[in-house]
């Protein structure tokens, strides 16, 4: 049996949007829960999940396990995993790591685009590599089962990441810069490095993150997956869409800047282009999440390769990750 | 098979504690973690008990369910279960009880001696019962399998929490006024209406809840229990010792006064007997708890109601109370 999992989204979430990932057939979707937020704000944030959940049970239910993704698969709803973009749930202290994990949180990033308390982020000048607290809260997240995720974090302190974790990491949402060179593009290196410790790459649908932006086609973007599985190895290859669904702008906005500057800060948009952009025609939403599997089945890529990137690579990742060691 | 639990403790916690409570074959320990916290200093405090357990394995685990009960045993370890006094945990948020119940907590008192947004204490001169927020708890605590807990409540919104509650509640430590009066030991109405309702009292060892105080003896708190059985059934009888062990008599003030008054209250103390009373000679701390088995069977009551009393009677609760109805 093969699974579909989205390795990423942040939508504006609504019962449209949980019926739509059952329309695609996806059986688990990580969703970011905390950009910016301090702990009590992404526990606020946890609590209106828990409303969804109670609201919607024929629809989602919260995952904690890969064990989930298949009662998920086996009752015909999604799985919802949580994830920060950022750290500032854990604040400044370490014990927070695994009050998270306890209350569901499944993946952190160490930086978005900024330095953190404990890496550097992707739109700075220099990148020092992993703090002394980013050491320890890497073995924290080990212990407890939390992933470590480097998808805006900057290139020295993902391949440090990577050598200091003693679990594989993930890049949940990023494209090669090879194929669309970005600051939130990921170098052969990381890719590279990535792949040999098993670490998983999530393709991102967001159009800054795809060569043409909102106009590439199926084709192109399935033809790199497949050039990309010779450097990472294709069992370490998943979808993580970033899909920002109904989003309003003013999302956006928050996404960039939270609290850090008074100025406005476009990120990867620009002044003339600061508001979400238009997704690409072939993945409007969920539902349209099986069209990747038609187009990773026309590069030639195998039945098992495309299964893998379509779901089972995540579920195997989510089974080793999530506890433990 | 059967257990020994202690529906309530409320230490100074350290490894020498862990393992008295191993000498006294405690499967099980209701443990209070917050008086007075708000939410964030009750995770700190979860936190705190995170690095026992990651500490102490081979002593204390963090109990969630009944079937936790029994894996302590099989493990010999004792299984630590989570309360509060009071419900700041919760603030003014309805969704902290079900974040507080993923983070462990089992227990929730609806007030602490005075009035809480929630219901009244037993030191307040009005009890109006139940209040409009205290109702709508008591149904979410109900929906995610939190106990209510009414040993520090005034009678009228004990009697309400009873017949308000869908599941059975408790009054983890108290003891009857008919043998020692004072506003913290309950009525024979609360206590009997308690029982056909299927909740759970737990006799309390703290000497200002004793007849005699620290001089109360083996003998007539055991016929207490006795008595209490004719009114409330034995099936619903268990110990919640409310053990203080190792307290400086600030955290005794920090109990009694919080942050709700500048000026000291004595609590169930006086002046001239501010600080923690000393415990009866028969139950210095957790190594004497066996003594109390010895004691109720020289009673007469029957082997099944002795073992009923010194745990299972509490872990058929735990088994039905911790989750979902």
């Amino acid at each position: 049996m093969s699974f579909r999992i989205d390795g990423l989204q942040y939508a504006n979430w609504s019962e449209k949007i949980f019926r739509q990932m059952r329309d695609g057939g996806l059986d688990a979707v990580h969703v970011t829960i905390a950009y910016h937020e301090v702990f009590r704000e992404t526990v606020l944030n946890i609590e209106q999940w828990n409303r969804w959940f109670e609201r919607f049970p024929e629809l989602i239910f919260h995952g904690r396990t890969g064990e989930d993704v298949r009662r998920a698969k086996e009752t015909g709803r999604t799985a919802i995993f949580f994830g920060y973009q950022n750290p500032s749930p854990i604040e400044d202290d370490i014990g927070l790591v695994e009050i998270n994990h306890t209350l569901g949180a499944r993946f952190m990033q160490l930086s978005y685009n900024n330095q953190s308390l404990l890496a550097t982020g992707c739109y700075e000048a220099e990148d020092p590599g992993l703090t002394r607290m980013g050491k320890q809260v890497v073995a924290e997240m080990n212990r407890v089962g939390m992933v470590v995720d480097m998808s805006h974090s900057a290139d020295r302190s993902t391949l440090e990441a990577i050598e200091h974790s003693t679990r594989p990491i993930a890049i949940t949402h990023a494209n090669p810069a090879f194929w669309h060179p970005a600051l939130r593009n990921k170098s052969d290196d990381v890719i590279r490095a990535l792949g040999q410790s098993g670490g998983m790459l999530g393709f991102s649908l967001y159009p800054h993150h795809l060569k043409g932006k909102s106009d590439c086609t199926l084709k192109d973007f399935c033809d790199m997956i497949a050039k990309t599985a010779d450097l990472a190895g294709p069992e370490n290859l998943g979808v993580g869409s970033d899909l920002c669904q109904d989003q309003p702008d003013s999302v956006v906005e928050w996404m960039r800047v939270g609290r850090w500057t008074k100025a406005i800060d476009y990120g990867e948009g620009s002044a003339s282009d600061a508001g979400f952009p238009p997704m690409p025609a072939w993945y409007r939403d969920n539902r349209d999440f099986g069209n990747i599997e038609d187009g990773l089945r026309a590069t030639g890529l195998s039945a098992e390769d495309v299964a893998g990137i379509m779901g089972d690579n995540w579920l195997r990742f989510f089974d080793t990750s999530f506890g433990p060691a």
